[in-house]
């Protein structure tokens, strides 16, 4: 056939489709390994890119690498990094579970479209080898995880955590708009003491803020690259010094603090760095599953909930009840935190599975790891957009809560005993009488003493009536 | 603009491009739930198609609906089921957590298309309006989580439970070649009592029939569909008898035993049909792991490890150590396999967070099922042909670790007691000496005693050498 | 010092307290595996117990066991199942993961019991040896697992399936009797068509009564047995038949199906029966999840929530807040349900994780399984005594509800059309409209339809205004 | 009966066995949620004593508390603190989700300690009143997260983190000891290059010395306390400025640095500090769970298996095989790291599933933290003591595989090519021949380039053959 060429490698010839840049060893895996449709993640191609730069400047510097070779392949990752090409790299998430498969794909991409640039045959392997050159210092071994901590990184910096501040600084822009704004509080789903709506928001601000720092800490560890390790951690077949340069590399492409890691067999045998951020993602997946669920709850209604808050009406909520408003986007970022938490499984039980020198779910932790982050990223960012911006509170409800609330009886506490403050809370639920009602006619207190202590907009502050 | 027409929903207008089916309310999804990359399982256009043409059916012949509505909506159901159309359900999973929006997707879909078929304008909803006709007697609430139930049935069964069979058979062919080779067993990861290959082999085929049992027991509630529930499971708005008429139609369509579910209740405020059949999903998972788990370190080395397997080498090992062959299919599958326990994580989590007449968690647990039936029916399927298939055992290797075996020494203990057989067994190890060296040695038996009593080969079935 | 004796074993001398009926290798797991404080689960004491009598009754019916040992291990095992001598099984759960130490301290204590009935100095081993008597024909690799079904399988017939029974049964007396009270229902946690209390109970009771039905179904795999298959599973010192006979001994004393397994190494190998027992407690888990978590959104208020359902007042709620009465059943029953799907992860992960010829995570597995069985048993039981059975409808509030509600507008979209009634419910809601007054004002029916039409009492069943 | 003594609460009165300490609502508790036999974790009774003794010590420089009940107060949590006491807190993890019990059961306990101290009777409630005095300016709400918050903290700081820096001690001893003895690395469990035996060890050195900075990290966040919130954050019924003083009595007696948390709201409606913790705990899991079993991989044997390592013989391995040798601490150290897992999933889905002002699942929560605390602590100890501290290599095996070795041939790449070196490989595998003499008969390199090349312990360090 005439869309066909031959391409070998150590196990000898494989038709390749003639449009194609890959080699052998990716049509080798994409017959062996088509399992599903989860392409390897987009972000491995550009972090892959980013690294194979990083090497070929490294060898070059080094001199190692001949001034050709390391011009074709800094052409050819620059063509990749501006979004070049991503269709060369059709292989799955589901493959070996060192990422080989993949790590040849993007050395046989470059290999061959170096050909094309110096204008050798596809498949010639001349003047870029796929091994010797663009894998040159390499193995699989070492630059699959680089390239997964990179990927993880840098859409954690510049994805995820420019979401999540945003989303952030929208709460906490309604926490202080709402910061006079008395409502009740409940605890165990029950009505509580008063609490002001701005305060309560001001909780879910302080939440987001504390994940920023933890995810932010987190990326400590995983800023340490195996690269240099080579196939067992060892750095055979690297030359000495090449880790630090090609970390300094990689530091300089992505303007974040990466480092070539003080123990290469720590960061090759297993992925703990990537372990722990996802555990960060979890603890921030907690975090919004509760946020947009107490949202959900606050708005429920409208005539038979708590209706405290007016969410925006962006679609019409159902295909048989006319005019439903539902708490959609609350629902779609809960179900994102539930993913999320389950990727986070995946990523735990994959780390902790690999054997002696190598982990070999590789593929399956920066899968779910890539695949939390976009998740998260997007949720925030829809969540925000279309839920927590446009969310205006129902003043005439909270007011009428606060105004039948039993619960303010915690402050006379203090006055008259926990005892006897208990007496009148039951004794109103009983007789479905307001607070006062019950303390009078209970005659545990004046009017007048009642009317001073039992004050809703003194009781969202650190407050003792008898003082 | 030229290429957008308005399309109306409740709501009011919005704006869709010209040449796309659908309307108001898909539009509107989309711009408000553009997260991530992962689009309602493909599983569910089908399966929503099938559904729609029972309800037709049933509200037809229950002269609901009229002539020309039924005809139109059939023979579009038709097209999408031979595969048309699919490019018009672009909506994410990440959206609301009825599924509404894809419920309304499919309604809108149909219904221009009628308009089309019919030779009415887009958008005109006529002759077949989405709401009134497509979705007639039904609600998303009752009509997505029956999708679900038909996606995950059908899908169980047309896919996976055929792609496990056949690894179970060509395992259990295995077995029966290996019948006769005796080799030695492991405990504790060390060496025990001697076991056939084709023993151990049987042993992962008996693991496989159980699943195989497993998942059709959790087929059962999943064949209980939530259709004529409609809103909260009440019936409302739909005619007596049409779900038992629906379901029926379900049934004839798919070839499986749907019904309608007893109570509707249960099957509309949670999917613990789900939950369940996905805990199946999780055993077979468990056992997918162990069995590829199992053959990955039995063909570990080949000069450092057990080797008692050769396994196929499908492609090159190492992009830098030359010459190596790796596990790659166990690989794969045992990545898939911790995959599928953590989208039963998600399945769990999210089919207990529903609240009273309905869970929310609709999208994201038909993903994770879906995914789940197709990483495993497609794992099973490579594994199968690209590793268990073409497996051959390592018989002179084999056979050296049965020679040079301590653990024979079990079949001495009902001759000489545990305690004395015991230190055959250490005498042995501490001075590098065989077992029957050792024995003599100790004179715990006599040469001919030792020779009728510790033979490999009576070990591997029940035996009492006193007996 | 006199406080203690000397025993043996394979390894030599150990000393052990005087007045303990274990011996050396309990004493070695004591000093090796004094890990937390978790006990290996009770239940096993009392399923050994059975086992260890069923192999004696077994082997003495075989002639391999004399009348003297027979007779002295069944006095002793009867002891131990009337609740004798519990605090002689002291290890830890987390010891070896064949549970080989408890199998050996069961071994011991009933050999050196015999010695007392018999009068021999303890550790004396006679007349009733711990391994060639007590463990006869029996190794820990299929007696332990033997045991751990036996457990499993018991504790579920007879305590946590009559529990959950009852719990069904509570909740369905009140479905039935609140089968008339109409109620809003409520779908995405907002307002919905109505339903009444009785059928959204009835939902519930349906989930439990589907569980039952899941529990059954996961319990026929652990109906057999690995007991004969020995070592390996190959039957190894055990007569052809004793498996057989073994199992019908533990049936006949158990009142429960058990066999032998048709596979040895399918069972011996991995425990995916107790992982699907394991899946069908986390399916029992996620309903407990969902009904304990519905009735704690019912009973929300009393006045700023929902307050459709009184629940007992069991306590007081609140060290601080006089009066206040929380939902505290559904908090215990919702963190049950919590740690048994946590505990489900660990099964699920434990029992994938087994190598070759055996699993080692056996006291994980049955640690965690029986620690469900216990939790759900008396969460189900205090949750019914102490929460559903005292649990009343607030009429008043369920009918204020109703009455207000603007979902009816339901019913008369298949008299107006979907958009017109979605518009009447936008313009009640808009101007605080009762849905009549707006249908009136926009003239979209007239009084006497809307009268008929609108009527909650014929919406919580299948109705379809026109017809 | 004589036995018993009347205490009252806001209920009315309870009888309670008249020799224990606590009143009322421990013994309504008691009643209602005898659920297993989980008590509440013993490190919160500590806790809590410390905290009720900083909150009266604040209290009384406020000049809130008399002296009295503050000398008495003191006085007891002393006792308590000195271990005294703990068997009057009988109270089960699965009550009230707040903890509000448990709290009352502290209150109830020092009250009556406080009456026995000065002389009054039992339930007198005088001179100290458990919810006006001991419970002063707190609620259960504030205090029972604050407590928590300590428990983990001070018993992550004082057993796990030392235990943990144990075990990192003695691995990295033997790495140092190992550091020359060269072996065959192993990745994709199948032969690699070299490594030393130390750089082995290092490799685990150093994973847990990350996880030392991780579980510091995480400890950031615990270390902020609720203290000063009471019922819903906003400290109703505490003083200004007791938030501060209290947290900073806290740190005084801890030792540790605890201060007021920034935001109440925060650390009141979510837990999401110990969610992070716990998910560092996962982490930690995740390395020991590798570490452990790389040690059972590379130890098994003795004749059939990989056997470079030899480990401690503690105890008898079977009860049927006689001599057997278990890598039992490595099986205990597993299921140890699984549960941790499994308790992290726990802490993560009661973690989310809190509501509004308050998270009802802290008894789930701590429970599941401690726990974890508890058996990595134990476990590390053990493992490091009767395994680690023991394991020797087994030289003649090690050399034997280096020897054997095919990946060596890797050093020859750089020289040869990638593609030359893999037929070399790939021949002395087929012909059963060592490399040395594959690549001679292929004729690719001569013998002195082959000898100067090829030499294991220069490939244990970066190193390329041709620089």
């Amino acid at each position: 056939m005439a869309d066909v060429r031959k391409e070998t490698d150590s196990l000898g010839e494989v038709s390749v489709p003639a449009d194609k840049l890959w080699g052998a060893q990716t049509q080798r895996s994409l017959e062996h390994f088509s399992i599903g449709k989860d392409l390897m993640p987009r972000e491995m191609i550009t972090a892959y890119a980013t690294l194979k730069k990083a090497c070929a400047n490294a060898n070059h510097a080094g001199k190692r690498l001949d001034d050709t070779a390391h011009r074709l392949i800094l052409e050819t990752c620059d063509e990749i990094l501006a979004g070049q090409h991503h269709d060369m790299f059709p292989l799955h998430v589901w493959m070996t579970g060192s990422g080989t498969q993949f790590n040849m794909n993007v050395n046989e991409v470059i290999s061959n479209r170096c050909c094309q640039l110096a204008g050798t045959p596809l498949g010639s392997k001349k003047p870029v080898h796929p091994n010797d050159h663009v894998n040159m210092s390499q193995s699989s071994n070492d630059s699959f995880p680089s390239v997964m901590y990179i990927a993880a990184a840098v859409n954690t910096k510049e994805r995820l955590l420019p979401s999540l501040k945003a989303l952030h600084d929208a709460i906490d822009a309604k926490a202080k708009e709402w910061a006079d704004i008395v409502k009740i509080g409940r605890t165990h789903m029950q009505d509580a003491t008063p609490i002001t709506l701005g305060q309560e928001w001001s909780g879910y601000a302080g939440m987001l803020a504390d994940n920023i720092e933890r995810v932010e800490d987190a990326l400590k560890g995983v800023y340490r690259l195996a690269l240099g390790g080579t196939a067992v951690g060892t750095g055979i077949n690297a030359a000495p010094g090449f880790d630090v340069a090609a970390a300094a590399e990689i530091a300089k492409l992505t303007g974040l603090p990466f480092v070539t890691a003080p123990n290469k067999f720590t960061v090759q045998g297993a992925h703990d760095a990537l372990v722990q951020l996802s555990g960060a993602f979890r603890t921030l997946a907690v975090s919004l599953y509760k946020i947009a669920n107490d949202i959900r709850l606050m708005s429920c209604g409208p005539r038979a909930g708590f209706a405290e808050l007016h969410i925006p009406e962006n679609e019409p909520g159902s295909s048989i009840m006319p005019g439903k408003v539902n708490p959609t986007q609350a629902e779609a970022l809960t179900m994102i935190a539930v993913q999320v938490m389950a990727n986070d499984v995946a990523v735990g039980f994959g780390g902790a599975s690999g054997y002696l020198e190598m982990n070999v779910y590789k593929p399956l932790i920066i899968y779910n790891i890539t695949h939390s982050i976009t998740l998260m990223t997007d949720g925030c960012a829809n969540f925000r957009k279309f839920l927590v911006e446009g969310t205006k509170p129902n003043l005439k409800k909270i007011k009428e809560y606060v105004d039948r609330s039993l619960m303010l009886v915690t402050a006379l506490a203090p006055v008259i005993g926990y005892d006897k403050a208990s007496k009148i809370a039951h004794y109103a639920d009983d007789n479905d009488l307001t607070l006062k009602e019950a303390a009078l006619k209970l005659g545990f207190v004046t009017e007048a003493e009642f009317d001073k202590v039992v004050d809703p907009s003194k009781m969202v502050h650190p407050y003792v009536a008898t003082e």
